[in-house]
């Protein structure tokens, strides 16, 4: 008998159809002779609706208002999930962030989770009970609603399969599993049979939307193997996993690409200690994440140049702050290219292998595109360029490095 | 400075524009010097539409999860409205019901409130914060989301102005107040400019839906005052307060019709003690209401005819129940009426005037409108008829009474 997490995502619970046949895959896994604890999604566009509605009222919504707004959705799903599973003759519970115990900080929209006090999840397994969990919500020390942001019901399923010791995290979703590169963008990709917490963190970070970063992260922390897997059908899906000698034969395992890149440049600033943590630590107050930072020597040796990339959603808010910070410092100026994708190679067998950067680069100069910040990990080399080349570079990668016959 | 307690039905904010203008008219009120908390109902539809969805999973939800889905409604306006009065500037902050402190028993989807803990919502309104607290809702002592059933969002409203000891509650809905009865049975129905809470609790019992009759008990048990009127408009409304001796000249002052009645009858039941118990308790276990009782002596003078009506919505499980009952008790059989009107006419002036019933069963019988069953109270007088006959009994007892002159 295995303990296993099962989370659904908003494509796989749009309709009562689709509830109803999460309801029945719940079932046939649990008749297996296995415990299950379900975590669903808001219905797909549940979410959008009341983001909609809320900007008829206001441009900008006080985040706790705007986190009761949202948790709605995924409290809806929970209860229906739950009727439709009672529906089949087994029974079930729904659970709210609070009746499962996610407590978080009070960051709202983007609250981290502090920890899980599961025990009445504990105790409804032990009673046979299917629990069906609101994905996606905790609550603060002031017992007031919060969202987990992005990928937030991935995060609830992981944590919960981490509090619990879960043998297995099943990610369900639209997507049969962790592909070479988009299948959107390039349609050879290959779905892996399994890839690294590692590698999949990375993958996720850069715009592979399959997983949310956090959850991988939390994922690698406490040991919990995921697996993402279509809801539609049986096919087994991508393993995440810690590494092993496998993975490592493997130089690059996969191509990422996203879209919604910015870079905003603080220009002819005075080279003195200080200067960035004055302007990243405005910027982190407003809970911008920002990826990569890159400075110059500009032409005159007592200034630099400063540039970093967000992601698009938050430039305008970024390139205020900076403004600001440059009127303040006395800087030339801030420029901001909004049109531009972040394209990267991972894969854990890099470490082991040279060269892999400079045939990257050697792959898109080939093929006329140019490169315009880089960055790189142990297991990553992400470059940075205009939007319109993404395709293009996905392809001539994907080939460069033999993706399709992995 | 007086604390009012605005409470916003359904239609009241029925979509972004109403709900901003739900926000003006509280801050309006503010303005004038007052402190206002709002209580807010599901948007118009959102109640319909979830239930819907639960039907399509499937016909028997269970009701603790019923109550976890159709709580969401409230919420999702509680954390609009809050959106919608920051705009304007002002401090407001939702309230869940577990926020708000009403804490209820575990009769799931018709819970009663055994207490509110309102010390975080004193410490907003301390703070000159404006609560806007989703009505319709509380926690049980397992920290479950209960619901308060029919009329929910008014109980709220009520209980809180008890606990806070408000100095006026104001009921928002889409009539002008409280009419001598329903204007779309009866046109030339007039409006009340007040009403005892006895009156009302009468009226809301038999079917005039402006309130529903809890509220308008826990009003009188803690006196506390209520305005029914319009969102829409500026008119006064009805005043429900504790009967004057203005109110006691008047000797009818409504008529009220209920279309939703049915009525069960079980024959030749033996005549002895206990019977009608054991058939009464077994349907409260249901947790079915009934209204009328009549006890007949059957031709056999050893066994009775017992009649009850109980709502249409409820009459095919009571019919269920009792003829269980009618097979254990090895009665004669059980029949049933589904389509059934009660009428009544209302009056804290007809404590002390003769002859009131007998012009009632006149008029009644004047216009051929035949009587089933009757039941009478100091303040009302009720006659069960065919549903058929509802306009015709309204338009002469209004007429008799002269109710539109008053």
């Amino acid at each position: 008998m295995a303990l296993l997490v099962q989370k659904y995502g908003g494509t796989s619970v749009a309709n009562a159809n689709r509830i109803k046949e999460v309801a029945e895959r719940v079932v046939s896994t649990v008749k297996q002779g296995n415990k299950v604890i379900v975590v669903v999604s808001a219905m797909a566009g549940e979410t959008d609706k009341l983001t909609k509605l809320s900007s008829k009222i206001t441009d900008t919504p006080d985040e706790r208002e705007m986190d009761l707004l949202l948790s709605s959705g995924e409290r809806i799903t929970s209860a229906l999930t739950a009727m439709a599973i009672q529906r089949l003759g087994f029974k079930a519970m729904s659970f709210t962030g609070r009746q499962v115990g996610i407590i978080t900080d009070s960051t709202h929209t983007k609250a981290m989770i502090e920890r899980v006090d599961a025990d009445r999840l504990v105790r409804a397994i032990q009673e046979d009970k299917i629990p069906v969990v609101a994905g996606f919500q905790g609550i603060n020390e002031f017992s007031d609603v919060t969202t987990l942001g992005r990928g937030g019901s991935d995060i609830t399923a992981v944590a919960i399969a981490a509090a619990l010791k879960a043998d297995l995290c099943e990610i369900y979703t639209d997507v049969e599993g962790v592909y070479t590169t988009d299948p959107k963008i390039f349609k050879k990709a290959k779905k892996m049979e399994k890839i690294s917490y590692d590698e999949m963190l990375e993958m996720a970070s850069l715009g592979a939307k399959v997983l949310h970063g956090r959850s991988v992260e939390f994922a690698k922390k406490y040991n919990v193997p995921l697996v993402v897997r279509s809801s539609f059908n049986k096919t087994p899906g991508t393993l995440v996993i810690k590494e092993d000698k496998d993975m490592e034969k493997i130089v690059v395992s996969g191509v990422a690409a996203d879209k919604n890149q910015a870079r905003i440049t603080i220009m002819g600033v005075a080279d003195t200690p200080g200067i960035a943590a004055n302007l990243f630590n405005a910027i982190a107050d407003e809970n911008i994440i920002i990826d990569m930072i890159v400075q110059n020597i500009s032409s005159d040796t007592k200034a630099t140049d400063i540039s970093f990339t967000v992601s698009r959603a938050d430039c305008k808010k970024a390139f205020e702050i900076t403004r600001k910070v440059s009127d303040k410092l006395g800087a030339k100026g801030v420029n901001m290219n909004r049109d531009l994708a972040k394209i990267s190679i991972v894969g854990v067998g890099m470490v082991s292998h040279f060269g892999v950067a400079a045939s990257m680069f050697d792959t898109l100069a080939k093929h006329g595109v140019n490169i315009m910040m880089i960055s790189t990990s142990e297991i990553k080399i992400s470059c940075v360029i205009d939007v319109k080349h993404t395709e293009t570079a996905v392809r001539a990668l994907h080939k460069a490095f033999n993706l399709e016959n992995i």
